[in-house]
């Protein structure tokens, strides 16, 4: 693992929120990141899938490590929007974001969220935003 | 409090994740909805500021909420956008989201989300999404 | 009218495609903006509505004003999001556009467009985007 | 051509601000579009690129198409989201949507617009939104 994946390692175990949550920085690359959460029932909305607000958080963070390993450092979402496409239930969530361009200012990232469900992979949710240097 | 109303409480305590993360519904009228979150350090990223995914959660929940009032009945947040303006920092974050049309099968619902740090109330970030019936 | 807006109508005249399509710019304070197009049967998609498109440039063009006007400058709509409400029909499309934040570097932006029918507005279209200073 | 292509075809050109505009249907599937225009001087704004909404309408469309298609007949693009990455300029603009869901109510798509200058393409916008049936 090179420096800079290092350096998402320790950005992300330095986020309450993401250890609250559950979830796990699982790859990186030089413009990409995945984060994978084990689905507990505290995940869970009243219909028995994961919360939307759960799919948003894991496409949010992914974007953020895609944008920040891309720009170079620290780094924060602008904004993002996403679509729910299917349920969120089985083992796992997994949310793979890539930086699809990167200028000195700005990352525009997507973000594909997958739900594992008996070890078969469907597309849960879509997401896009905007990344900037976190100063 | 009317039938919608106390339908939407029971909705709510039946998220198990919204009690996870400690949100309350703290208003709701036939067409709005008003999350309050006290913040705690689990809120939190890496800087000290509540991560950008339990804003996401609160917009995309109090719009659910207000989509789902204006629709009348269960409902789910099919697609929603988010510009995140100021840090989240303070005592607490309010998200209040109104439903600005609704016809049989869809609600258009805005969200503002503020901070309250030092009983000084700022406008944190800003969302808008579709909800749908829930089936 | 004073040199911001003055500023405003000349950048707004010296863009071919708003002339080509046939918008004016009829408001402008120190954040927000108003867009006029009279409805012809050159702005319609097949079902005899007001194409999707013309909405989304009304959109885009209302908050790159509101946000330059915030900004104090040129500026660009770096991205935004929209939701249709209702087919744009009747006499006219009103877009009014306005800054809920600015920075230096960033203005948020929020536009509602109305279309006028038979004397009556509408609402048709909401708008949420990020506006950036032009460099 | 199958059928449904033709059909796309036929509402493609029974779209009156799709002809002022210029815009071509240069491909289609069963579940995405693409859209050509050749960039003239009044697609343009201030700063001599082609304007964001011109880009914003290939986005839209080129979607509705791609969804419509994947829905099997008639569609409207309901809300939709776009991230400006380059300044539109050189020779054209090519706009690749793809349908990446579709259920009965509702196709989830993505869209690139490259723009293609002195023979080189580079991505310009990325899009993503929804697309429903049209009654």
């Amino acid at each position: 693992m090179d420096e800079m994946q290092k350096f998402a390692r320790e950005v992300f175990e330095s986020q309450p929120f993401s250890l609250f949550i559950g979830a796990e920085l699982t790859a990186a690359s030089n413009d990409s990141a995945e984060l994978t959460l084990s689905i507990k029932d505290h995940h869970k909305q009243q219909h028995g899938f994961v919360h939307g607000g759960v799919i948003s958080y894991l496409a949010d963070n992914a974007m953020t490590f895609a944008g920040g390993l891309a720009l170079g450092g620290n780094a924060l979402t602008a904004e993002f929007k996403i679509n729910y496409i299917r349920p969120g239930k089985g083992e796992r969530l997994v949310a793979r974001a890539h930086a699809r361009s990167a200028g000195k200012r700005l990352a525009v990232c997507q973000c594909e969220i997958y739900a594992v469900d008996s070890g078969v992979e469907k597309l849960c949710a879509l997401a896009q935003g905007s990344v900037v240097p976190a100063n």
